[in-house]
């Protein structure tokens, strides 16, 4: 992924709190997504704390072109399916315009402002492609079998649901479900509420149905990343798996952050996929690639009802994925399955080795409860409990971008 | 299911062509579809060998209202949206234009138009709701343990892919992938090309996320029913299942038959669930429902290359399911998932209990090679050969309707 001047660490913009430190959207990094302030939901840019409308900017003369106006409209699917080509246009005009001539006028606050879906989610699908998560869960199970047969040789994974995703900030209603309590088969609220930290990832264009995206194309069709919550319902989860997977352990709900950051955004921050363990089977002649992993530090921080700030209880680092989202496509396409724009591929949880990169809850529970500041403990999540996400690339030389949040509250179970 | 004049065995049309004996597509049917003929593609209804149009029936002033302008689109999402009642009004309507005055010049030959999916499929969730196929290859692989450990207490399902489902008639790609060969791991062109007969099931309404759908309720959440080819590739679903699921063996295509027999259209056949066996845990209260399983004889028939008509091989009831359709809605949305006009169900593979109804070659097998007339034999689809899907309805008293065909031809993998 080559870089250029929109990533130099010295650009600064005319938006002041671009410039802040520790911020997310600094001009290095123009997100997109899909706003509203009281009108019709239409296309954005991230940039400090602040929104640049893009049809505004159309308006004014500031923008124009294919990419600006597929950028503009209600959804991003139209900038998805032109490509990354068009992206990266898109980007170099949005560099000049925040770094020319000042236009306050074209700027939202980004405090005032509703936030929405980047476009229709058309399929999701959810990989599980981080060793850490799978070992130390598979080794708590089995620890002769801790992974997946087919783990070395491609990336697990399975359709999950797309009309349940939702942007950050919408609350997670406990679901009932049937599970086994002392003994017998209940349908009853679920008693394992569980995050899983991931990383979203946009599809761009379509591939003709029965003809794969080989790797070698493959990282062309990553538009761009978001932060995912794939809630996950534990006890559901164990009682339905056997054989077919999971279903409503997972379909209740899904959190995004609403910002995409774009793949050029994060082409500073690519780096060598981590070795292969002693012993481990090759990766796969149609899955080799190489230097397309992401230098990401993600986040999970909970706040309880009754405390004042979130408190980390999860950092664990995206470079350590055993497989990066480009294999996700390639593997995905294998067997001729048409991706489109709007679809939406999770990484799976992202830990790492360590204690405290545990990503999701079933993890951390592995060495205990949750002990948060105030003294209160947590096994799953509790109703009002939140679950706020962030994260940042990060590589020596180069200007760190941030992901936004994704934050969820999760409310009680309706009666029965 | 209450019927009434619209179902009368002794109605007849205009179109003579609907009186013809044995055909699918009686006045008694009416099954809603998305037809092209040259130009944009729009609404019909399939009535003997002819289709009506509806937009045409609309300009004419032979229809009028609401639900059949919402028929007479590129989609029938917008009549999904409105729901059964809307269903009804349109179906009644349809039937007292196709009894009433005759009017040809809205009429086109079924032979000479195109017929397309219905709507795009928003989600695509897949049971396995058949007692028989369960109990069958389960007891192959683990006679003690036949069916999954769930199977009593809820319809098991996984989500499946969306973007690959395609109308009958569109050919099938062979899929490479990755399996076990030999004792090694390869990736290479499918050895194990499957089908799998299901009744396809096409959602009216949406329900808000958070909300279930009771099971006092799930049957109006039923627009209509198609047949469905699961195609399935049973190598790669082996390797790639454990523990999420089955990914790419299901993913490459999904076929239907694109025209949609309506639930009022059903309401005729519809009857009680078989009695659950012996020592068999009781159905959950909330998924408790009453003589809403559906006659219909399902058919799955071969034609290789050499042969010069198909040859039945499957003939399956699917009154014998052990969930039904309104069972599978409630249990879908018990979490909360929001099920949305254009998602898409299928039921599972349709077997039943007795030789020469399993529905899916891959139960076949367990009696031996399947042996066609001219002698050929086959284990798994070989390039070439085309799967052909019907399936009517049928109860003493009622007029028999059909579902038209499902079919798709296997066409050789792409080169390396």
């Amino acid at each position: 992924m080559p870089t250029d001047h929109t990533h130099a660490p010295g650009l600064t913009s005319w938006v002041a709190s671009a410039q802040a430190q520790g911020n997310d959207f600094p001009i290095q990094n123009l997100p997109l997504g899909i706003f509203s302030n009281g009108g019709a939901p239409r296309g954005g840019v991230a940039i400090g704390d602040q929104v640049l409308d893009v049809a505004a900017a159309l308006a004014a003369g500031r923008l124009r072109g294919a990419a600006a106006q597929a950028a503009a409209g209600p959804s991003l699917a139209p900038l998805m399916a032109l490509g990354r080509d068009a992206a990266t246009e898109l980007r170099h005009a949005l560099s000049a315009l925040l770094t020319g001539a000042p236009a306050p006028e074209l700027l939202h606050a980004q405090s005032a402002v509703a936030m929405h879906l980047p476009c229709e989610v058309r399929n999701f699908s959810d990989f599980m492609a981080s060793y850490d998560h799978c070992h130390r869960l598979g080794s708590a199970r089995d620890p002769a079998h801790p992974l997946p047969p087919a783990f070395h040789h491609l990336p697990v994974a399975y359709h999950s649901r797309a009309s349940s995703v939702r942007p950050s900030g919408t609350d997670v209603r406990r679901p009932w479900g049937q599970y086994v309590k002392d003994g017998a088969t209940v349908f009853a609220p679920t008693n394992a509420m569980d995050f899983e930290l991931e990383l979203g990832i946009w599809i761009a264009e379509e591939n003709e149905q029965g003809l794969p995206t080989p790797i070698s194309a493959a990282a062309r069709r990553l538009f761009g990343f978001c932060l995912l919550n794939d809630w996950s319902v534990r006890d559901v989860q164990r009682y339905e798996m056997p054989p077919l997977g999971p279903f409503l352990g997972k379909s209740l709900h899904t959190s995004i952050s609403p910002w995409v950051v774009t793949a050029d955004a994060l082409a500073p921050f690519a780096t060598a996929r981590p070795a292969r363990e002693a012993g481990a089977p090759p990766c796969p002649p149609h899955l080799e690639t190489s230097a397309d992993a992401l230098r990401i530090s993600m986040h999970a921080a909970l706040q309880t009802p009754s405390m004042t700030t979130p408190h980390r209880i999860t950092e664990a680092p995206f470079e350590r994925m055993y497989w990066t989202p480009a294999q996700m496509v390639a593997h995905h396409t294998s067997n001729g399955c048409n991706l489109l724009p709007g679809d939406l591929l999770g990484s799976g949880t992202v830990s790492g080795p360590a204690d405290g990169a545990e990503a999701c809850i079933a993890e951390i529970l592995l060495r205990g409860p949750i002990t948060l500041p105030n003294g209160e403990t947590r096994r799953y999540l509790e109703d009002g409990d939140t679950v706020i996400f962030s994260g940042q690339a990060h590589a020596p030389g180069a200007a760190s971008v941030g992901f936004g949040e994704c934050r969820g509250t999760i409310l009680p179970a309706h009666a029965a």
